[in-house]
């Protein structure tokens, strides 16, 4: 099928500024799913998206609702019953854009400096759901669509995917597919396309702190009473032991070890050495776990990090004020088999064995979901490697990454199909940070690599 | 001059009304200092505060500006060059309201509730500046003023008061008086009028933590860079060891150790066990410094306090970031003979010795004052504890603060004058919280005190 790829490919570069501007346009909805003032935005995100399959000759189109943020499915069942089914999943919610006062543009107006378009969402992951989709139009529009294609659309990945859980084993046979594919996961460094085999599950938590019922003069009682805040920073000062091990009881109970082989092939990862790392992160010296390699640490050993801290007064100035609270979000990176639920249990126990009587304290659990390892050999796999080679001229770079994409253990578990994880952000664009960006030229090589991916996927049959 | 008395206390009983309307007026304005957007504010109040003192008939009003809130002068000196010169302080600056939320009504719009006026400012102390001068109003429109009076009061005082701690020195000769009076420290409890000889001092700082020079995904870098938002916690958990001392290195060196006298006498204070502190704080136990009593901790023995934290995201739901930043208010309540500045650099060495190279950080140093101790014999004080003597029948409480008031270690320093300390605010009055009323049946018997006050002042020549 060389010729056909040829016409799909010549037809994607001839049709760049058309995909750049539906990317425009979709990256300028503030579908931010955790922020309850944007709703109706995440729900304008998926009615552009469901427009957009239709648009692209995509049927069967629903929107589902859920309990907060609706699911997008459509398909395209007609290349045959013989013809694979690929399940293409994406999400179209996008983190808060906060601190805004640190975008060098409007985050929710994309710009172009440059070789990157800037925006919430771009890269994380409207950019990657417009790759595919281009890909399939591509193919659509010149050979026809060789294999078929089941979508599904979240709006809550963001926090946690909490009707996605739901809505994947009540509705097996709808998602019926061989494979899935999930552009979410990006590349180790530019010009290295990269699938993603291990991924971190999530546990994430707000911890309050309780002391006084009222905020007090710290002069009057200073002193005699505890302080939350000092409170809470003992008590999250303590989750971690000298070797910066966690110390969560249990919390490397179920932890997997990582073979030799595996450590090996992680530290041979191009990208993953100190003096990169730094200059990714501006941070002054690295730091984690006794006994691990950077990469060991940030992609194959869970960690448990401070998101978030709030207490007392924090505008310009002094008030000489004993805070009546103090909050921290706390999220655990896990490994498989960890469970979120045993996190909990963990963190719960933690803190009974710890807090002292002198403050109350509470836990909210906020999302959470497993960890996951995936097929290197699949034939999916293979199809993509071999679209890589011929787009790049390289092989494909192999990881573990530190993320979490809770969909991949439910999609092993529920569908029974294997997922390719891949995708074209950088680890320089500013994911969840302010400045988030797509780098164009990569986007674009993308584009191709999806076209020789599913031609690839026709032609093993 | 008994008959004198009974025409100015009829008068302050007549007009009660009238100065409730001028609290009113006075604490509608938001002079909130530390916040830049409130400086037209506190100019405002400034200005309201000259006004009325012309109104009163008091001359050579001024309004000296500084180099951030100005400061009001003003005196009366007709009552001849033998009669006693009092110097009332008081500051027209307020706290900041927030948490708004926490309020019942508008934090600048008082309202009458039972017997409490709900207004920030009202009791911490507008209220008590009003006191004052409706006491000299009633005395001067029936008898006539029997002493001389300076007045110094300041936009400042809830930031440290940077500007009056210059002024004070270079205005020697203005100030020249022969005691100071300062209604801003209050009642230990109900019906139980309070002198305060000893007050704390205050060292205030911002402790800023840097990681990254960004804010990064908290999967992709989580584990192997220091989270700011976890180093801040460690450095602050360290500040206090397991007794709940403060570990800054020399902190105590130069505390004066309380005498077993002293130690007495604090322990005998009503209002001062567990169970009142608990059920003004609502709190759940009481904490502190082992080997001190409650009242020992919060007043006779310097303390650091959390005031603010913030990092990260803080909204609703979750955002897996790992924070380029992380920022705490601290503060320390000090007692003689520890300095301001010398508290700086112990809280240096401390970073110094302890912050990891992990991170970086940066004090920034926001307000500071000394510790005082006041004579407990002086012929104010003693025109005082008669004064409340005849209109609550009740001998006076004296008393060490936790709070914090440097210029009476200032008017000792320059103008070798002791000061009264006292007022009519009370425990539960919210002050610097949520919520902050003014006790009204109190702040009358206030003024009738200081009306005798006065007139003991004149007796006594």
């Amino acid at each position: 099928m060389t010729k056909p790829r040829t016409a799909a490919i010549q037809y994607a570069h001839d049709h760049r500024p058309q995909f750049l501007n539906e990317l425009n346009e979709f990256a300028s909805i503030p579908s931010v799913s955790t922020e309850p003032a944007n709703k109706e935005d995440v729900q304008r995100a998926a009615e552009w998206l469901a427009n957009h399959l239709k648009d692209l000759g995509m049927e069967n189109i629903q929107i589902f609702s859920t309990a907060r943020h609706p699911i997008v499915y459509g398909d395209y069942l007609k290349a045959g019953a013989n013809a694979p089914v690929a399940l293409i999943y994406g999400h179209f919610d996008v983190q808060p854009a906060e601190p805004l006062e640190l975008w060098h543009s409007d985050p929710f107006a994309p710009q172009m400096r440059g070789e990157n378009l800037y925006a919430r969402g771009t890269t994380d992951m409207k950019g990657q759901i417009i790759a595919i989709l281009a890909a399939i139009e591509a193919i659509k529009q010149t050979s026809g669509l060789p294999i078929n294609f089941k979508f599904i659309f979240e709006g809550e990945e963001e926090i946690g995917s909490p009707n996605l859980t739901n809505f994947i084993p009540e509705h097996k046979e709808l998602l019926a597919s061989d494979f899935a594919v999930n552009p979410d996961t990006g590349m180790i460094d530019l010009d290295l396309p990269t699938i993603t085999y291990g991924l971190r599950g999530l546990a994430y938590f707000e911890l309050r702190v309780t002391g006084p019922d009222h905020d007090l003069h710290s002069g009057q009682f200073g002193g005699e009473i505890h302080n939350p805040a000092q409170a809470l920073c003992e008590l999250i000062a303590g989750m971690h032991d000298e070797q910066h091990r966690v110390t969560l009881p249990g919390f490397y109970d179920k932890v997997r070890s990582l073979s030799a082989e595996e450590r090996l092939s992680l530290s041979q990862l191009p990208g993953v050495d100190e003096a990169t790392v730094l200059k990714h992160t501006g941070a002054p010296a690295l730091y984690g776990e006794a006994g691990y390699s950077p990469i060991e640490r940030s992609s194959a050993r869970p960690t448990l990090e401070v998101n978030g801290l709030l207490s007392g007064y924090t505008g310009s100035g002094s008030k000489t004020v004993l805070p009546a609270w103090a909050m921290a979000k706390i999220s655990m990176r896990l490994v498989p088999d960890q469970d979120p639920k045993m996190v909990e249990q963990q963190l719960r126990a933690y803190m009974q064995a710890h807090a002292p009587n002198t403050i109350r304290w509470e836990i909210i659990d906020l999302q959470g979901g497993s960890a996951s390892i995936s097929d290197r050999n699949s034939p999916a796999v293979k199809a993509m490697v071999k679209a890589f080679d011929t787009v790049w001229g390289k092989p494909t770079i192999f990881r573990r990454e530190g993320g979490s994409v809770p969909v991949v253990a439910q999609f092993q578990q529920h569908l029974k199909i294997e997922t390719v994880n891949t995708g074209f952000s950088l680890p320089d664009d500013n994911m969840h940070g302010p400045n988030e960006k797509l780098h164009i030229p990569t986007w674009h090589k993308g584009i191709d690599s999806l076209i020789h991916f599913f031609y690839n996927i026709a032609d093993a049959q």
